[in-house]
């Protein structure tokens, strides 16, 4: 598959891009706001897999090009971009292309971190009410410490969850998360129920906080 | 210590005093609405500890009279009758005993289950505003499996978030739950943080829906 990563050259994005690229046999599509910034993001990312053996090529582009011919395409951008990036890329998505949304809506005070969704109840569903009805849209990837995800000497072991309101969508989704070493997606339902998979991301980030030896904390189910 | 279990006969007190009995040194008290109820949970709890080999000691009473010289009171009723519980305690409650609560506000749909707290934020912030402010509130043992906890069987291998402002009492907490063989306690922050704990609950039950062999799935942060 061909795999658009918006916002490529984020945290999430780039370690995202790096594991699909090490793992899979995917095409990666490094988009940003500036193309120019996803074609040195891409020329990075190949350097540093060629450093570890691992020979990859990444595409490098604005976020609207790379939406064009993408099977997948990822939103990892912060939440206060998402409304603006799927905006900006409406007109280019088909129907036969997957849109993954791992963004959370957070604030944070003196306490902590806290879960705050927008109106309609979470970002995925937000995405989900601004395209098209007959684009997919399912939820993933929301829950990855970055720094994790970015390091491929760390196992990642630990699990995702996805939902979403189309089967064949979700199980395409999941598969492709299942091919990340270490990773497991986990089917979570409906797009419904996307608010209590995105407030687990301000949970593990507090369970960070508040516990030694758990920066990079990740969630398991078993 | 001595540690009441409110609505010790249901399914989460039970399996809590199951465990607390079989793996600390901690008197355990059932109480109940009637006290007869919990009297003869005491009787079979310490016959099904028996049949193992595990000879315990369980008092049953009514709630209220459970409180009385506790050193921590576990809330464990239902979301509907945790006010009318603490209500029925209030004035038995002393600042030397920790309230533990791990009841979450849940609706269900034909999606799944999804987090339905009270408007004050969460159950547990909840009981915070309904006691005297000289007693100590904290959150803990909210997403375990029923069927898991009270199986003693099953090996636990999983976590419980602990929530609280007090940091002695939120110790106590997390002490005794590390007590617990196979149970870990992780510091979630304080009260305000209660939210994505409890949050926890309706997605564990959604994933142990939409997904093969894990009927009892707790959570593990690692």
């Amino acid at each position: 598959m061909r795999i658009a990563i918006l916002g490529g050259t984020g945290d999430i994005g780039e370690g995202l891009a790096l594991r699909i690229a090490a793992d899979t046999d995917h095409t990666v599509v490094i988009g940003s706001r500036e193309a120019e910034k996803g074609v040195d993001a891409a020329t990075e990312y190949e350097s540093s897999l060629a450093a570890r053996g691992i020979d990859a090529s990444f595409t490098g582009c604005a976020n609207a090009d790379a939406v064009t011919d993408a099977d997948v395409v990822i939103l990892a951008v912060p939440p206060y971009y998402v409304g603006d990036t799927v905006d900006s890329i409406a007109d280019q998505l088909g129907e036969e292309q997957i849109v993954v949304s791992p963004a959370v809506g957070m604030r944070g005070d003196e306490d902590g971190l806290h879960y705050h969704p927008p109106d309609v109840g979470s970002v995925t569903e937000l995405i989900a009410e601004r395209v098209s009805e007959d684009i997919t849209v399912t939820g993933a990837f929301h829950n990855l410490s970055a720094g994790r995800l970015a390091d491929l000497d760390i196992v990642l072991d630990i699990d995702t969850l996805v939902v979403g309101d189309d089967d064949d969508a979700k199980a395409t989704v999941i598969a492709l998360a299942n091919e990340i070493d270490g990773l497991r997606a986990l089917d979570a339902g409906p797009l419904a129920n996307a608010p209590e998979v995105e407030s687990v991301t301000p949970l593990v980030i507090n369970i960070a906080k508040n516990n030694a030896d758990l920066e990079h904390v990740g969630v398991k189910f078993q």
